[in-house]
Formats: C-alpha cells, sequence, structure tokens
C-alpha cells in the first residue's frame, strides 16, 4: 500500500462500500435465518411489530461499526450510539416488519453513511432474491454490481406508485394519492416495505414512492437517497424540499425525477 | 383397485386435487423460468400487463384438462375452452403481472374447480417461497399439506387488511378501506396480488382482503373461495353475498370470518 497517497477520498469511500456490504450480507443472513421460523414477535412502544431478528441486526451493526469505525455514530430503527461525530451510520435492520413478520419475503435490510447529514454511501439488501443495490456519491448506482437508472415514463397509465402510509401519520398521502391515481389512472400499491419500492424506482420498475414518515424515520430513507439520486432520480421531503438524513425528517418523495415537481405539486394541493 | 367402490366421491375429488397440484407445479416451473430473465410485457386489451409466461401457463393448463377432463370447461384469464359442461376449471395463470413483470417475488398461480357456479377444488401456488395452498369442499385447508386456519383478530389496531383496487375499477374501495383504517387503526396494504394476499388469509397472517373486481375477474377469486373458507373465514360479493364463479363476479370480500359481517357494513356505508 502507498502510505503516501492514503487516506485519499477514492480509497476512504471504497473501504466504507465494502464495510457496508459485508455488514448487510451479515444482516441478510440473519433475516433469512430467522424467516422460516414462526417469526417470534412483540409489540413495540410505537405498536409496530419488531421481530428478533430486527434487534439483532441492529446490535450487530453497533458491534460492526465499534470496531471499524469507533469514532463514528449509528443511528438505528432499534438501538443508537451518538458519537457527536460527523459521520453517522444511519440503519433500518429490516424495512418491512409486517410483511417479514408475516412470511412476505419483500423486507429489506437498509444502511446509510451519512456526513454532515447527506448520504454519501447507501446499501440496501434484499436476501430472498438476493439483490444488493448500493450507491457511493457520485458514482451511479447498482444493482449486484450492474449499473441501474430510472424509467422514462411520466405520470400516465402503466405507471406505478408506491405508497407508504397508516392511520396514524402526520401527512394524509393516501388521500392525495388515491385522487392523483383517479385523475392520472397510475396504478398505486403498498407493499409495506418503502425501501424496497423505492429501491425498484432506482431500478426503474416504478415510477415514485411517497412516504409519509416523519419521527425517527430517515432510517428509512437515508440510504434510498443516494441509491436513487444516484440511478438519476430524486429524492426530496413532502413539500419537494432537501432535508438532513441524520435526525426526523419531513415525510419524503421518491421519483424517476422525470415526474418529481408534478408530483409534488400534486401532493400539495391535497395535503 | 376395487371397481365396485370406484368412482366414489372421496376417490373423485382426490384425481382432481392432485391433478390441480400437479398442473400448479407445473405452472409454477413456467413462473420460475421467466422469472430472472428480462420479462417480455406487452398490453393487452385491458391494459394491465400480460407476459409470455401468463399465456403459456393458461395454455397449458387448457390442454391438460383437455387430456384428462376433456369434457370439462376451462375459464382462464388470457383463454377459456367453453364446454357447457356443470364443470369449470376457473385459472389466473399468474395473479400479479405487474409484480411479476417487476421481479417482485409475490405472484402466485391459481386453479379452482367450480361445480355449478361453486368452487369445489382449490389450489394455489406461489413458487417462490414453494407453498401450495389447497382445499377440498368440506374437508379443510392445508399449507403444503399441514392444516391452516383463520387468524382471530377483529378490526382493530395491528390487523391487517390487504386491498386490491385501481382507478378504473367499478368500485370506489380505495376510499372506503382508507376510512375504515383512520377510524379502526388498522394496517391496509394493496400488494398486487389479491390471490396471495387471500391466502394469507386463510393462513391466520392478514385479517382481510377487500377487492374491486367485476368482469372476467372470477379467476381471481374462485379458488381461495373455498381455501379461505375451508381454513374457517369467508368469501362473498361487495355487498356480504353469495355469488357463482363461473362468470363475472360483484367483487369480494374475504375475511376471516369474524370482522366479515362488520366489514361488509362499513364498506356498504361508504360505497
Amino acid at each position: 500500500m502507498d502510505f503516501a497517497i492514503y487516506p485519499c477520498y477514492y480509497v476512504v469511500m471504497n473501504d466504507y462500500l465494502e464495510f457496508a456490504k459485508r455488514v448487510a450480507l451479515q444482516a441478510g443472513d440473519i433475516m433469512l435465518e430467522h424467516f422460516h421460523a414462526e417469526v417470534e414477535h412483540r409489540e413495540k412502544a410505537d405498536k409496530t411489530i419488531v421481530t428478533v431478528a430486527d434487534e439483532a441486526i441492529n446490535q450487530m451493526v453497533i458491534d460492526e461499526v465499534e470496531k471499524i469505525y469507533p469514532e463514528h455514530s449509528v443511528f438505528g430503527e432499534e438501538a443508537s450510539r451518538d458519537k457527536q461525530s460527523e459521520f453517522a451510520w444511519v440503519c433500518d435492520p429490516i424495512d418491512g416488519t409486517v410483511p417479514y413478520a408475516n412470511g412476505v419475503p419483500v423486507s429489506v435490510f437498509s444502511l446509510a453513511l451519512v456526513k454532515d447529514g447527506e448520504p454519501i454511501i447507501g446499501v440496501v439488501y434484499e436476501p430472498f432474491m438476493k439483490r444488493m443495490y448500493t450507491a457511493k456519491k457520485g458514482e451511479g448506482a447498482f444493482l449486484n454490481d450492474e449499473a441501474i437508472s430510472v424509467s422514462n415514463l411520466g405520470l400516465e397509465r402503466h405507471a406505478t406508485l408506491n405508497i407508504e402510509w397508516w392511520p396514524e401519520a402526520e401527512h394524509d398521502i393516501d388521500t392525495a394519492l388515491h385522487n392523483i391515481s383517479l385523475d392520472t389512472k397510475v396504478y398505486v400499491l403498498h407493499l409495506g416495505c418503502v425501501v424496497n419500492a423505492a429501491c425498484w424506482v432506482a431500478w426503474g420498475r416504478y415510477e415514485a414512492c411517497v412516504f409519509a414518515g416523519t419521527k425517527g424515520k430517515n432510517v428509512d430513507i437515508a440510504a434510498v437517497k443516494v441509491i436513487v439520486e444516484e440511478a438519476g432520480g430524486k429524492v426530496t421531503d413532502i413539500n419537494g424540499n432537501e432535508q438532513r438524513y441524520d435526525g426526523d425528517i419531513n415525510g419524503a418523495i421518491i421519483t424517476n425525477g422525470k415526474i418529481h415537481e408534478e408530483l409534488v405539486a400534486k401532493i400539495k394541493e391535497q395535503l
């Protein structure tokens, strides 16, 4: 190794990405290990379902970061370790706990490295089909190491939008999307795993995702922020504004870019 | 073989079921074969996406029925063969073509034997997790040969409902379910594969499915009618009435039974 050029930006970013991919594969193993069994679950304070796997993965991420990047913070959905660093690993151990707990093979692990509020590394792993989505800021987005890019469809028939909404959510995007569907004939699905659906936007399979999440829900969007944008798409808050991903967010609109302004405007009309 | 007791009801029903399971496994092979490739697709007259696999499976079902039960009708989503028989094999070659075409592993093959409008055999096969749901009228419902039964949850927080709705659908169940969700705190998902979601009702994972389909959409519900009811649930049209499954239907409400009347009443208020 040539210490004269190390650490250069490229090498360090590559190390971060390789670290994130390794952790993601470990997370995937834990997901699969618990998936076939009758998944144990119990109520969380926020009334969603959390599984044993969810907590085990979160702890594994904290432990791995502590070993390799002890100065970095970890903000996980189940547990965090705040080091007051400009670098934070933002993690959703299992996005889509309801499908996961019900034996539906669409949930994912999500991990981002956020620097000063901006995701610069994003990794999402879907262990059932073994799909690893990755992005480094400025260097494109990949699915299993092949470059991916967003679709070119407009808000029209055959476009597919995914919504993530629940009755206690702050923003009633459900009614907004219903009216947009009637108006434009787009097909609106609700998979129950916004991170996976957002990766399909990056992959060009879906045109958009709209997410109602606010408090503590940056963990859902941090990684896809960089993955979708490196694939040519756009990710903003519910009002179309940029936001930080190291704290609470104000919802998210995730699109192929082409429809972003139009969708932001239509949602604004409805909310 | 003792010809004196053959054909008795039990033996014939068993033959029907074994036939349906064999066909379902063949259908699953075709689904998997086309799934990993970039799925070719083109527009159908009804503006949904159909895949090559969809048509190949439908033709395979017609051919197999012709070989074994040449006097029976076949009503498939893509093609039919009307023999004016009291027996009709009602088939949805791939339920969930949008997820299927997009690489989402949740679509299923569905086949029912309908006698005088009533499903008496139902088989649903989900080839990604290799889940075979089966039922014979009066003899219980099974997942991979293990008995399954519906959940006991009410219309309450932690209950999960699946909706299948699109902007051209006759019944605006989307607004109805939105209001029911706000009122009762149930979580409403839209998987894009009503047959699979209905099997989760039979399995006790989801509490209900509500389906907007009318013309030609008996193929979606025929098999799950008998599977869900043999698991202890209830399946009716959108108004809570019984209906035939050898022709057009009037939507469907599919529940764990416990919430059926309440859900029918709440939907009726909203439509």
